[in-house]
């Protein structure tokens, strides 16, 4: 159950206005249809949490002592919770400067309370995972690998980009009665250089001789993994099995640094160097992020990350190296920092590269 | 491709902001991988449109006459965009504010330019569609009937409402080779009471008697198709079955309708008349929804509509009755109003109650 009580008294305000669709999910587990339209917000007062939704939506999975606020017909949520405000002598309220509209900020204004724009209020909180959420997320990477074991002695050449990702998710969703936590990367040759490669707009397939990268997430309970493994088809360059090696090599360090570390960024900043000392190139995107309901979430592990290592926390590791035009590859692990501290790899499938 | 010089001179600015998702496709065919995230920015100018993106994304299928401008180590997309319009003398600047976050429309204050909220900025725009938005359009429904023949013979007791969804799903992914416009509603007895039913939350089954309710779009090259159609599985009561013929006549009746109507709202006012006077509920949702790029656009078909029925627009037309606790109905088409005025039915599969 989330702790309205201690969340206003750290933002000092009598209520508070949720509008991210994840964040909604997080604090009452209500879910809308789409992440893209705004279905639904929640107020968050020290008793009782609102859902303010319409009323195609009924009460469904939500928890006792959270009440749904339906808009009336002809009326529009400003008016639902100008109302609730009212009700409740909400004085002053946060919300979402990150999520809500600039409009929806603008209507605010006329409910006639004291408005405290918050960024990232619900970051930390979220990157400090809950039993029950790390629960969720080691069965999610639990089926990542099992997909991988399913999935990968079968791949041959001829297979289109399209159809191996076909053929994941379908594990993940038939098979494992799972979703996908995003649309699975699947990029053969000079593909797999592009580290955000649109497999679903793309049309390649694998050759006689390819490299091959596969990055997919499962999701289960809304919550999500994530994992990358190269795998070599046929006869392919000995500089490709040179790379990849020392790129593994990198990788595993990496996670045996993050017991050391204290600050995240340090965590880039020393796989960054493992690859340089190695004389490879260095990769444009960051060297992990947190991962939870959302596949992209707090804590960041970047150059710019001002975040700390903390127990509880999970977040990826993955560098690659990308030649452009050529080929790419990236290793990634979904990694939790325990309550004692310790590091532990939740994604287990072998990370040697795969040869089929 | 977009008429730059046409958009800025109407809305009196030296450039544009586009943030949303759905707007960067219509404008430039860019398409990021999370519509969620924000991965991506465009800026509208007289001579030529930017994509400000991050260096995970290559050029891919960007026009030639659009440039990409990706986002520098270390630096911000505000950053990039504050470069753009100092580069090119940018002094007026154009925004979705019913897109742009409120901490996103404060960053923008810095960039030293005069500033403008729009809402709706391109919903006029789209709502008119051209020649091969409509070829998409027709393509997504005409397969969407195909899914309705090829599944519905084969609908028994005992499958599940996930089941049947994803049997949905697939024929569409896997033998039309095309994407969900949204997620399948498949909604039995009394779930098919509940307009936004979530099947996948939900665990419902086909009993020896039962009313289901079928409502699923397909995405086309980017365009939506949306239908409902209703089943009924063994014996069910008259009164169901005498529900469903006024419910289907009063949808007819409404299609008429629309030649003769200017306004949207007379068109859902008219369909709600029909169902009063024939002594059926009123209906919680609006009489229909414009569609394209996303599942629901402009124009808008409810009581609250200011929108003109248009040559050029395609919406839906769905009235239900719904008896909360015990069952529902809705039938459903996609509409196109032709460029010479007239009303098609786009969604092609028969209306009647389906029996199986």
């Amino acid at each position: 159950m989330f702790n309205s009580e201690g969340f206003l008294q750290k933002i000092n305000a009598d209520a508070f206005l949720v509008s991210n669709f994840f964040n909604i999910i997080y604090t009452t587990g209500f879910q809308t249809l789409s992440p893209t339209e705004r279905e639904a917000y929640v107020l968050i007062t020290k008793e009782r949490l609102y859902i303010i939704t319409d009323s195609r939506y009924e009460r469904g999975d939500v928890a006792d002592d959270i009440d749904i606020s339906y808009i009336k017909d002809g009326k529009t949520a400003t008016d639902s919770l100008q109302g609730l405000c009212q009700l409740l002598s909400v004085k002053s309220l946060g919300y979402e400067g990150d999520n809500l509209t600039w409009n929806e900020a603008q209507t605010l204004q006329k409910i006639g309370v004291h408005l405290a724009p918050f960024t990232r209020a619900f970051s930390f909180l979220r990157s400090i995972k809950k039993e029950e959420e790390i629960f969720a997320i080691k069965q999610a990477c639990h089926i990542g690998d099992s997909v991988l074991r399913d999935m990968t002695p079968y791949i041959h050449p001829g297979q289109t980009e399209k159809e191996l990702a076909w053929i994941i998710e379908k594990l993940i969703r038939e098979a494992y009665a799972s979703e996908l936590a995003f649309d699975p990367i699947v990029a053969v040759d000079e593909h797999s250089a592009i580290p955000h490669y649109n497999t679903k707009m793309g049309s390649g397939s694998v050759k006689e001789a390819s490299l091959l990268l596969l990055d997919f997430g499962v999701k289960r309970h809304n919550y999500c993994s994530d994992i990358t493994r190269m795998v070599a088809i046929g006869d392919i360059p000995d500089e490709i099995i040179t790379t990849y090696r020392t790129l593994l090599s990198a990788q595993v360090n990496t996670i045996k640094y993050i017991q050391s570390a204290t600050q995240l960024k340090d965590v880039d900043l020393f796989c960054r160097s493992e690859l340089k000392r190695d004389k490879l190139p260095n990769y444009s995107h960051s060297t992990g992020h947190g991962i939870g309901l959302e596949v992209h979430e707090f804590p960041k592990v970047s150059g710019l990350s001002h975040d700390d290592k903390q127990a509880g926390e999970v977040f990826t590791i993955e560098p690659g190296v990308y030649i452009p035009g050529k080929w790419g590859m990236r290793i990634e692990d979904t990694i939790f920092i325990s309550p004692e501290g310790e590091v532990e790899v939740l994604t287990r499938f072998p990370k040697e590269l795969i040869l089929v």
